[in-house]
C-alpha cells in the first residue's frame, strides 16, 4: 500500500504510436488496428517491463471533414472501445494497470460506473477512468448536439459526473455480499445504499448492480491543463497527466496542482502526476536522430498542412511544400492554442522555413528526448528527482517499437539508478501507484472515509 | 454459411442459474457472481458442447424496493456488465457465440454501436446484442426518469436505436481499410459513409471510428413477445427467443413471427426462433424431480411471497407460508399478466394449495423438463421436429452443475439423433446460426444490400 518511492510509468497505447507516420513505418503488411493480438502484446511487454498502466486514449467519434488528411492513419479514427479492449487485455495480463478514456459530456454517469466497476472486477483491480470532457463538436454532433457545450458548463458537468459515478460505486459496502447459503441472505441490505441525486445535470435514483470493485474505487484520471481542469483533477483525481515541454513549467504544474490538492483538503500526495514524454531510443544519438528523421519524412503532405494549419489557424491546403508559408495568410493572433500558434509564427517569421520543414519540426507538447538510454534517463532523472512529476506517460511516436526499445534499454538504466520498480509489490494499480484503496463513504469504522 | 439443418442452441448464463435458490445449493462456498474465471468455465464448458451462443441477460440497475426479497439472491442484484464480460471471455474461447442484452432506452445509439462493434472485433465475429427497452420503472429512474415512458414510445425508440446502429456500424465499408504504407493512404474517404440522422428520438451526426464488425453486423436479438416486440423482431432481428410453456404456443408463435417477416420482405428462414427451455436432469425421472424438489425447498419465504405476490398482485407478506392463501385478499382480475395471475387463481381455488406448495409450484414461462437424457431430447426433438423452433435456449435451474449434466448427457443424445453438430463448421456466429453476412448496404455490387 505504501509507494516504494520509485517513479510510475505509464504506456500510451495509440495503435502504431502517437506520430502520424508511425503506421506506415512499422513492420507488419497489414492493419492492427482493430486487432486485438497485437494489443495484448503491448500490454504484455508493457507489463514485462513493469508499468504501471496501459492506457488507451479515445474520442467518440470519427471526424468527418477533413477527410484527406484525416484518412492517413489510424489514430482515432479505426478503433477498439476502450472498456472492452481493456476487459479483453484483462484476460491476457496480470498486474499491469488497465485505464481508458471516457467522456462525461456523452455518457450516462449509471453506465460508465457500471462498465468501469466490471472492468476492476474483470481485471482483479488494475482499472482506471480518464475522465475527459471532449474538445470536438465531431463528437457532440454524433449525439444530437449542435456543438459542444462550454468549457465551464462541461467542467460543471463533469464533476457533478463523478460524484454520482464515485457514490453508484460505493452501493455495496465491503461486506454486503454475505454469501450465506444457510440463511438463504446474499446480501446485508443494511450496506446496500441506493442514492437519491439530483443536481444541475443529473437525476439518479437507484442503485450500481454490482458489488463493490477491488480496488474500492477505480483510479481517476484526468489531464485538464485548464484553470477548471485542474480544479477538477485535484478536487477529483488519483492521476493526472500534463503535458508540458520544459522541466520549469512542469515543475510550475506540479506544484500548483498540489497545492490545489491540499486546498480540498486531500494529502497532496494522494495525487500522481505523470509527465508526457515521447522518448526515441538509439545505440546513438545519431541513431535515435535517424530514426526520428525518417518518421518525420513519412509525414503525408495532407497531415502535414492539416496539422500545422490547425495550430497556425489557417487554410494551407493549397501551398506548396517546399515554399515557406506567406505570412499574409497568418492571422494576427491566435484563437485557440496561443502557445502553439506563437511557436509556428516565430519559426516562418525568423527561420524562414518552408511547409515541408515546418511540420516536420514542429510538434506539440510532449517533451521528446533523442538518445541512447543514458540521455533518456537523464531527463527523466532529473525530472523526478527534480520534483517535476510522480512519473511518465510514456508516449512513443511509433509502437510497437517504441515500447520495445523503452523495455529493453531505458527500464535497465532506470533500475541500475534505484529509480525504478524490479517487480511489482502489489497486485491492483492503487498498489502500483501507492494510493491508499478507499474506504467505503458508509464504512462504520473510526477512521475517517476517504471515498 | 449454409445452415446444417441442426437445432441450435443457446445458454443463459445466470450465475448460478435460473432459478431464484440455484446459489443455495451450488457446491460453491463463496460468491462467483463477479468472478470472470467462473464465467469463462461456464463459457468453454458450453463451448465443448458446440452451443452457438453463450447469453448475459442483463437489466441496467438494481432494485432497492422489496430487499427483503432481492437481497436473497445474486440475479440481476449483483452482475458483471455484460459487454465488459463477454469482451473478457472471447479471450477464453474461440468459437461460441458471445451476446448480451443492452437496453435502447438507457443508452446512446453511438456509445452502443462501438461497445458491440467492438466485442464482434475482439470474438472475431462472434457478437450478438440483444435489443431489450426495458420493463421496469427502477432503472428509468437511475437514468433521471421518473417512470418507463409507455410500451409504444419505448418500441418507437428501440426501432430508431436499432436503424442508427446498423447505419453506424455501415460506416467503413468492408474494403475500406487499405493500409497503403508506400502511399500513406490508411482509408478510402470513398468507402467511408457519415450518417445524417434525425428522427423522432434522436439526432445522430457522424461516423463510427471502427472498422466495419467482422461479422458485418454483430447478430441481433430480440425476445419481444408483444405485438411491438414481434413487430420489431420481424423487422429487425436475426434471432429471438420465445418463452412460451406449450408446443401448440411455441408453433403458433413460430408461425406468426416468420409471417411477419416475410411481410418485411425478408426471407423467413433469415430469423431464427429459440425457445426457452429448462431441462432438469437426471439418471432417471426420479432422481430429476428430486433435484428439481430440493431447489424448490431451498426457495426462501421471502422470496416465494414475493414471486407469488407479484403475479397475483396482492401483499402476501405478513401471510403463514403453511396455510392456504384468503381468497379475499385477491383481487377481481389481473392488471399485468392475465395467464399468470389465472394459473395462480386455479391453483388456490380449486387445488387448495399452501402459500408455500404454491410457491414451489408454480413457474412463469419456459417449458421445463424433468428427466433423462431421453426424455429431455424427445421433447426438444418434438419441438424442433415439429417447427416450433429453430433451436432452444436452455435455461438451467442451476449453473454450472445444469451446463454440466446438458453437455455430458443431452447433447450426445442430441448428436446421435442428427439433431446437432457434432463440431462447428464456421468460426463466426452467424456461420453457427446458418445466417448470411450482411453486405455493406454501401456495396458496389448486383446483389441487393441486406444490411
Amino acid at each position: 500500500m505504501v509507494k516504494d518511492g520509485k517513479m510510475s510509468l505509464a504506456l500510451l497505447a495509440l495503435v502504431n504510436g502517437h506520430h502520424s507516420a508511425g503506421w506506415r513505418n512499422t513492420a507488419s503488411d497489414t492493419d492492427t488496428a482493430t486487432d486485438i493480438d497485437y494489443f495484448t502484446y503491448l500490454a504484455q511487454r508493457a507489463e514485462r517491463a513493469k508499468f504501471d498502466l496501459f492506457f488507451i486514449a479515445d474520442t467518440p467519434g470519427a471526424r468527418i471533414d477533413h477527410l484527406d488528411a484525416y484518412s492517413r492513419g489510424p489514430n482515432y479514427m479505426n478503433c477498439l472501445e476502450p472498456t472492452t479492449l481493456l476487459s479483453a487485455l484483462a484476460r491476457g495480463t496480470e498486474r499491469i494497470g488497465l485505464g481508458g478514456t471516457a467522456s462525461t459530456s456523452f455518457y450516462e454517469p449509471f453506465n460508465l460506473a457500471r462498465l468501469f466497476a466490471s472492468l476492476d472486477h474483470i481485471s482483479h483491480g488494475r482499472a482506471a477512468w480518464n475522465v475527459v470532457t471532449s474538445s470536438n463538436d465531431h463528437a457532440a454532433r454524433a449525439f444530437g448536439h449542435a456543438k459542444l457545450p462550454p468549457h465551464a458548463e462541461r467542467y460543471a458537468r463533469a464533476k457533478e459526473f463523478v460524484e454520482i459515478v464515485r457514490a453508484l460505486w460505493d452501493t455495496y459496502e465491503d461486506d454486503a455480499i454475505r454469501f450465506d447459503k444457510a440463511t438463504g441472505e446474499y446480501f446485508d441490505p443494511a450496506k446496500f445504499h441506493p442514492i437519491d441525486h439530483e443536481g444541475a445535470f443529473f437525476k439518479v435514483r437507484g442503485a450500481l448492480n454490482i458489488a463493490r470493485p477491488p480496488q474500492g474505487q477505480p483510479v481517476i484520471i484526468q489531464a485538464g491543463a485548464s484553470n477548471a481542469g485542474r480544479e477538477l483533477a485535484a478536487e477529483t483525481a488519483d492521476l493526472v497527466f500534463n503535458s508540458d515541454d520544459t522541466f520549469e513549467e512542469a515543475k510550475a504544474y506540479y506544484d500548483d496542482v498540489r497545492a490545489r490538492v491540499a486546498r480540498f483538503g486531500r494529502d497532496p500526495s494522494t495525487l500522481k502526476v505523470l509527465a508526457g514524454f515521447a522518448p526515441v531510443w538509439g545505440e546513438s544519438k545519431w541513431e535515435a536522430e535517424d530514426k526520428h528523421r525518417t518518421l518525420q519524412e513519412l509525414v503525408t503532405p495532407m497531415v502535414g498542412k492539416q496539422r500545422v494549419g490547425q495550430d497556425l489557424e489557417a487554410d494551407l491546403s493549397g501551398l506548396d511544400p517546399d515554399q515557406p508559408v506567406p505570412l499574409d495568410i497568418i492571422p494576427a493572433s491566435a484563437n485557440q492554442h496561443t502557445r502553439y500558434f506563437e511557436q509556428l509564427v516565430h519559426m516562418i517569421k525568423h527561420e524562414r522555413l518552408t511547409l515541408r520543414q515546418l511540420w516536420q519540426r514542429y510538434e506539440r507538447g510532449n517533451k521528446r528526448v533523442l538518445g541512447t538510454a543514458k540521455d533518456i534517463a537523464d531527463v527523466m532523472e532529473e525530472w523526478f528527482a527534480g520534483k517535476a512529476c510522480d512519473g511518465f506517460m510514456v508516449i512513443c511516436p511509433q509502437l510497437p517499437v517504441g515500447i520495445e526499445e523503452f523495455a529493453d534499454h531505458v527500464v535497465p538504466e532506470l533500475q541500475r539508478r534505484g529509480l525504478y520498480r524490479e517487480d511489482y509489490s502489489g497486485t491492483t494499480l492503487r498498489d502500483h501507484l501507492g494510493l491508499a484503496r478507499p474506504q467505503s463513504r458508509y464504512a462504520r469504522t473510526a477512521e475517517p472515509a476517504m471515498g
